[in-house]
């Protein structure tokens, strides 16, 4: 059987997008895999695929997977609670010591198994997860997430400021030595899971500990992942804390810690000056948007539209627990809803996003951070999500553009996701 | 059995609020109902009840019915579609078409079933209901929703401008009379569905319109549900129309539809003025505030916590279809989540709302359109609903009021809604 080496065919009303703002639709089409790789989306089937196992999905939608470019494994236990502080009180009050927890592995075991169980579940086929400081409990979320089939990056966190002793792992020549073993230990142990280094955000970086961070970075060449410009209390701190820096993300590129050869993604960008999106954007760093989030814990809202006029490389990211869901679903038509109420309320420059273009930055804009991810153009893994709406009560004949739009607005009165695809293998649902 | 009496008592984790902001938990508690009517919750239950039935709900959430003081039955086969225009291009692009349709009663009672079907499955137990301006299919809409047990206002529209041919039913006189006959037929016809007069919005209705209603009002004395601010262009479409009138407001006053002896709703108030506020207020008009649609259709943010510190009634509405779902729980959120942009992007005299304010707002606040309403006082009619969270993955132990909070956030991650009762009586599920 073909199916275990990841060829195969899919059969369905197919939704993807190659260009920003452009959806692609085929309805009853066929989506060819080979060897967990598209082959492309053909009307009519090609002859030479013709030896291919098919799955007819009949009128079910098929469409990429969603890549959640930020999310905090760890404080999936406190989602939807503790809405009502802003950042920096919200990190004491309910962030930390939830954090502190992972320290005893028996709690880690249990709270990340509900996090991977309820991702593996979701419409997230890729992600990129912070966990906590802590090795072991990083290492067992890494082993956990690569058996659950998704492909993601794992960081374990560093920081040594501004934050509770018990999370500043042993000081910084300790925590170091801890990064680069924890480095050695995982990278290529996993099939699917890798490490990505992660300072939680400068503001709980001291400047050895960001040092010692960049030179890991280029011994081991990994990818980084962080927080940047996400509210404004944050970036005063980071402005006495770095008076010499000309923006808080030159803080991480002073250290090596912000795109070139580091692949880097920065969570949020709300409050990103004109020379960080300059050296966003020619060091090529993803900007991971968290609609919810920033709502949530008032940040703002992130100027997407600029940064997407400019060039940036933008994905989205439900930032757990700042975003209360794990459903990209959600983080969508909230990336919509805050683009309206940015043209409305501030910038009347920027219109807002269309369905179409925050449905690409859901898949193909996050995925390019994982290389040829997001779309079923040919060359692509294939990733990608089967979606049942019958139950979602209507009255009318939808069109498959349609039924897209309403699947991503209202999945949760009924919709099913009846299979889920990463890199052409079929994940347990 | 005293359960038809509508007498009886409800046991579990009791959560409501008597007073915007403070939230009553009473856990393991009983909460009684004779004939109808809350009598109080109690910790220890009084000898005096000790002879009514009691339903154990164990360890579910026991919370107030919500009230929806604004939503379109005739749009909800389009809700969740077409979300990239604002007000005046939707309603000619959406509404419009779709509401000439219920001049088909067959139609109507497809869409309406649907409707009602849903609405009787949700957390709402009342609700104030646009109709289209179609009598036969209105009635149809007040009879199916008479019989799925919950209480409602439905309105006849009216409408003579500014809109299709189609929807402005043989001219103002010809209008006005079916308006009366429609009254007429419906004024005590039913168990708990109410005629409410239901002038579109002053755009689509001429001063002779307005007039004809405002007598209509006096003579049946029933209450009226209207639009008002809730788009800029919309406003300045009024302003070239009645170039007499002070504010928006100010027409609907005119014409004796606009509180005072007439009950008055006018959703949105996005961009009230000054003046308009003081109207509204000392009229005792309700707003019901409608965050998502406002969000959809890129109208803009109520400044809401402004209208509470002047002692403004405000209740919530979905506002299907520029709303997209029919949850008063995601409405509760989602104006939780507009008022702290609000706060963050226009004006921080205006501190968000809390849950617990939002929470008032959609229980309490649009109760009090219906009466006694909305809390568990004694005296108040017993709405109620029972919630299961168990399903909804946790690793914590919670506080009745953190699960609740979560519940409002993530209910549609397993939560479960085990039964509603409306006025003491249960709905079927």
């Amino acid at each position: 059987m073909k199916m275990e080496q990841r060829s195969f065919i899919i059969k369905g009303n197919i939704c993807y997008t190659k260009t920003m703002g452009c959806l692609d639709v085929a309805d009853q089409a066929y989506l060819v895999c080979e060897a967990g790789v598209c082959q492309g989306v053909f009307p009519v089937l090609p002859s030479r695929f013709k030896g291919l196992p098919m799955i007819d999905y009949k009128e079910d939608l098929v469409i990429p997977g969603m890549v959640d470019l930020h999310v905090h494994a760890p404080q999936y236990p406190f989602r939807g609670l503790g809405m009502d502080l802003e950042l920096m009180e919200w990190l004491q009050a309910h962030t930390f010591p939830e954090e502190s927890r992972y320290a005893d592995l028996a709690y880690a075991k249990d709270a990340y198994e509900t996090f991977v169980r309820d991702l593996q579940k979701s419409v997230t086929t890729r992600a990129v997860v912070f966990g906590t400081v802590h090795t072991p409990a990083t290492e067992l979320l890494m082993g956990m997430l690569d058996a659950c089939g998704l492909v993601t990056y794992v960081g374990k966190v560093n920081m040594d400021q501004n934050c509770p002793d018990s999370l500043q792992d042993g000081g910084v020549q300790e925590a170091l030595a801890q990064t680069a073993a924890w480095l050695q230990a995982t990278l290529g142990k996993y099939r699917h899971t890798y490490p990505v280094l992660t300072p939680r955000f400068a503001p709980a970086c001291s400047g050895q500990m960001l040092e010692g961070l960049g030179k890991l970075q280029k011994e081991y060449g990994v990818p980084v992942q962080s927080h940047l410009s996400e509210n404004l209390s944050e970036i005063a701190l980071v402005t006495s804390l770095f008076p010499w820096a000309s923006c808080y993300g030159d803080v991480y590129t002073h250290y090596g810690l912000f795109g070139g050869a580091a692949k880097t993604v920065m969570a949020h960008c709300v409050y990103s000056s004109d020379r960080e999106v300059k050296q966003i954007k020619e060091n090529g760093v993803y900007v991971a948007h968290c609609p919810q989030s920033n709502t949530n814990l008032s940040s703002g809202i992130a100027p997407i539209r600029k940064y997407l006029d400019r060039g940036v490389a933008v994905g989205l990211g439900t930032d757990i627990a700042g975003g209360a869901t794990l459903s990209m679903l959600r983080c969508i038509t909230d990336a919509v809803g805050v683009s309206k109420l940015y043209w409305r309320l501030v910038d009347q420059q920027d219109k807002p996003l269309s369905m179409e273009e925050a449905f690409y930055l859901a898949t193909k804009g996050g995925g390019a951070f994982f290389g040829n991810v997001g779309s079923f153009e040919e060359g692509y893994e294939l990733d990608a999500l089967v979606l049942d709406d019958r139950e979602i009560s209507s009255t009318r004949q939808l069109s498959t553009k349609e039924r897209l739009e309403r699947y991503l607005y209202l999945a949760q009165e009924g919709g099913r996701l009846v299979a889920k695809y990463v890199a052409g293998a079929p994940v347990l649902l």
